[in-house]
C-alpha cells in the first residue's frame, strides 16, 4: 500500500527524510530478501568482483548501505582486498556482523552500522562500490548518501562501482493497464461506470506505476537515455533538478499510452582496457526488482510510422520530502498526418 | 504494506474498530475495482438476482455495504423489486449515486450514506443482501454490521443473502513459499546465510500468508468444513469465539507445510425447492480476489498416505481491535509410523 506515503501530514511533525520509515524497512527481511532474490542484480555485482578480483588484491573497499553484506563477502571471497567496510545504518548490520562471522569472513570485513552523513573510517578507500539505484533510478535519493561518502572516503583516483548510469526513456502502449483502470469502467456487467473515470484517470494516472513489466512489442521505438550520470563528477546539488531531452521516431501504428522508464548502470574495470560490466534493468533483459516505471498520459494518442516525439523530461527533486520527487514530462508529436499535439503532465514520485 | 497494521500503538488514541483507515480505504476506487474485477464473486451475485428474478418482485432489498451499488444496479435492472436501500459507509456512497442515476435506476435505488448501526429505513426489508466476506471469512468482521441491520431492519421471515457460509481448511504442501523465505537462506550464492532463519520464520511464517493461490495437488487430504455459520441465528456474540475440529487422512506422501483455508458461502432460492446458488473460494474453483490463506508451520512435517492429522481451529476475535482476530490451530499426527506428532500455533490477524 502506498496510502501511508500519499497522505499529505504536517510537514513540522516529521522529519523531511523519513530516515525511521526509509531504515526501518531495511531493518526487516523483506526488502532485503527481494534484493537478494533478484539474481540479475545480484550476480551483476558478483560478477564486477570475479572480473577484477586480480586488481583487487590488497584494496580498500567500502561497500555503501551493504544490507545483508553480499556484497563484501563477494569481495572476501572471490577476491583479496586488504578491508572491506561494510556501512549499514539499519538494524540489519547486527545480523550482516553475525553472515560475516558465518562465512568466515571476519578478517577481512568490518561490519559499521551508522549513516554515511557520519561516517568515520580508519583510512581512505580505494573502491566505493553501493547498489544505491532506485526507481527512475534517483528515487529515495540514496545517491546522495554515496555521493557524501565518495566526497570523503574516497581517495583520488579510487573507483566508484558503479562508475556511470543512465535513465532510458521510451513511448509506449499500455494497452492492458489502461483496459484495466479506466476502460473496465465504460460497461462493467452490462452498466454505464463512465461516471468513476475521472475519478480512476486521478487514481491511478497521476503517479507513475512502479512495477510495470513492458512488453518489448509495446515499445513505439527505439529508447533513449535521457539523463546520464557520472559518478565521480555529479554533485548533491545536480540532483536538486536533472533535465533530458528526447526525440523518438515512431516505428509503427499504435496507441501511444504514456512512457516507460528504466535504468543501467556501468563498472568500469579496475584493469585500463578491462571489459565494463552493465546491469540493464530494461525490457530487453531479465526482469529484475526494480522492474518498469510507467508514467501513463491522461488520454491516449494515436500514433503512426513515422512520426516523432520529441520533448523534454525534468527530474525536480522535493524540496521538502528528501527522498522524493517530481517528474514532469513535455512532449510534442509531429504526425505525417497534418495535427500536431503537445502536452505535459507532472508526475509525484510520491509527494 | 502491512506494516503499519503490525506496529503496536498506544490504544487509548485510537478507535479500535479503526474505521476511518477501514472505510477511508473505500473511499477510493482500488478495492472496488478489485471486487467488480472478481468475476466470480460479481458474477454470482448476479446469478443470485437473475435465478431470482421473478420472485423479487415487489419486494424490499437491502444491499449493505453496496460499494459501487453494484448488486443493488442488478436488481433493479434484472428483477423488480419496489425499491432497494443501498447503504455504504465510505464516502464512495456520492458516486454510488451519480451511477445510479447514470443507469437509470433512481426510481428503484435509493443510496443511504452511513453506518449499519446508524441506519434508518423507511420500512423493513424482505430482503437483506451484502458481500460481506473476508479473508477465513470473518477477518475485518463487517459481518457484524450485517447482524445489526439483519435483527433491526429484516422482517420476519426475510431472507438472508448469503444464508450460509462455511470455513475449510486443508492440510497442505507450500514448496515453493517455503523455499522463497526459509530455505533461500540455507546456500545463496554460495554463502550460509542461515542465521538469519529465525528472522524469516519470524517475520514470513508469523502472520498467516493472505493471497496464496493453492493448487489442488497440494492438498494433502480432502477439505474439510471446519466452521459453518448460519446467517439467519448467528448471533454478534458468537463471534467472540469460533471453534471447529477436523480430522484429515492424508492420501499421499508428501510435506505438511501448513494449513490453508478458504471460504464457500450459498444463496438460498426465494422459491422452495429453487437451487441454491454457492460462491466457493476454494482451489477447485476460479480464483477469487480473496484467493486463500496459508498458515505456515514452523517446521516442515513429512507425512503418508494412511496418516491422520486431527485438531482443532478456533478463531478468536481480537478483544480491543475488534476487526482482527487471532486463528489458532492445534494437530496431532496419527502416523501409520510409530511417531505421533502434537502442535500449536497462534497466527494473529494481524494483532
Ligand atoms: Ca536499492
Ligand atoms: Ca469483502
Amino acid at each position: 500500500r502506498q496510502d501511508a506515503a500519499e497522505d499529505e501530514e504536517d510537514t513540522s511533525l516529521e522529519d523531511p527524510w523519513q530516515d525511521d520509515e526509509y531504515f526501518g524497512s531495511y531493518g526487516t527481511l523483506r526488502l532485503h530478501l527481494e534484493m537478494l532474490s533478484d539474481r540479475s542484480r545480484t550476480e551483476t555485482y558478483r560478477q564486477v568482483i570475479v572480473s577484477n578480483s586480480a586488481s583487487l588484491r590488497n584494496k580498500v573497499v567500502m561497500d555503501l548501505g551493504c544490507g545483508t553484506g553480499i556484497i563484501s563477502l563477494f569481495c572476501a571471497q572471490l577476491a583479496q582486498p586488504s578491508v572491506v567496510y561494510a556501512v549499514e545504518a539499519s538494524s540489519m548490520a547486527e545480523h550482516t556482523r553475525q553472515l560475516v562471522k558465518q562465512n568466515g569472513c571476519e578478517e577481512v570485513v568490518t561490519v559499521l552500522q551508522g549513516r554515511a552523513e557520519e561516517l568515520e573510517l580508519p583510512e581512505q578507500a580505494d573502491i566505493l562500490v553501493s547498489e544505491w539505484m532506485g526507481n527512475c533510478l534517483l528515487f529515495e535519493f540514496m545517491v546522495e548518501s554515496v555521493l557524501l561518502a565518495r566526497d570523503r572516503w574516497l581517495r583520488d583516483g579510487g573507483v566508484m562501482w558503479p562508475s556511470s548510469a543512465a535513465l532510458t526513456l521510451v513511448p509506449c502502449q499500455a494497452d492492458s493497464y489502461y483496459s484495466e483502470k479506466m476502460a473496465f469502467w465504460e460497461r462493467p456487467y452490462g452498466l454505464d461506470f463512465t461516471p468513476l473515470q475521472p475519478l480512476a484517470q486521478q487514481e491511478f494516472f497521476t503517479k507513475p506505476k512502479f512495477s510495470h513489466l513492458i512488453d518489448p512489442k509495446d515499445c513505439l521505438s527505439a529508447p533513449c537515455d535521457v539523463i546520464c550520470l557520472n559518478m565521480y563528477t555529479v554533485q548533491v546539488r545536480d540532483l536538486e533538478e536533472m533535465e533530458g531531452e528526447f526525440k523518438f521516431c515512431v516505428v509503427k501504428p499504435g496507441v501511444f499510452h504514456g512512457f516507460t522508464a528504466w535504468f543501467t548502470v556501468q563498472f568500469e574495470s579496475l584493469e585500463a582496457g578491462g571489459a565494463t560490466v552493465e546491469l540493464d534493468t530494461g525490457p530487453n533483459s531479465d526482469p529484475t526488482h526494480w522492474k518498469q516505471t510507467l508514467f501513463m498520459l491522461d488520454n491516449p494518442i494515436h500514433v503512426y510510422g513515422g512520426d516523432s516525439i520529441r520533448g523534454n523530461i525534468v527530474l525536480h527533486r522535493n524540496p521538502v520530502w528528501r527522498r522524493h520527487m517530481t517528474v514532469t514530462l513535455h512532449w510534442n508529436i509531429n504526425s505525417s498526418s497534418d495535427n500536431c499535439q503537445v502536452g505535459t503532465k507532472s508526475f509525484p514520485m510520491w509527494r
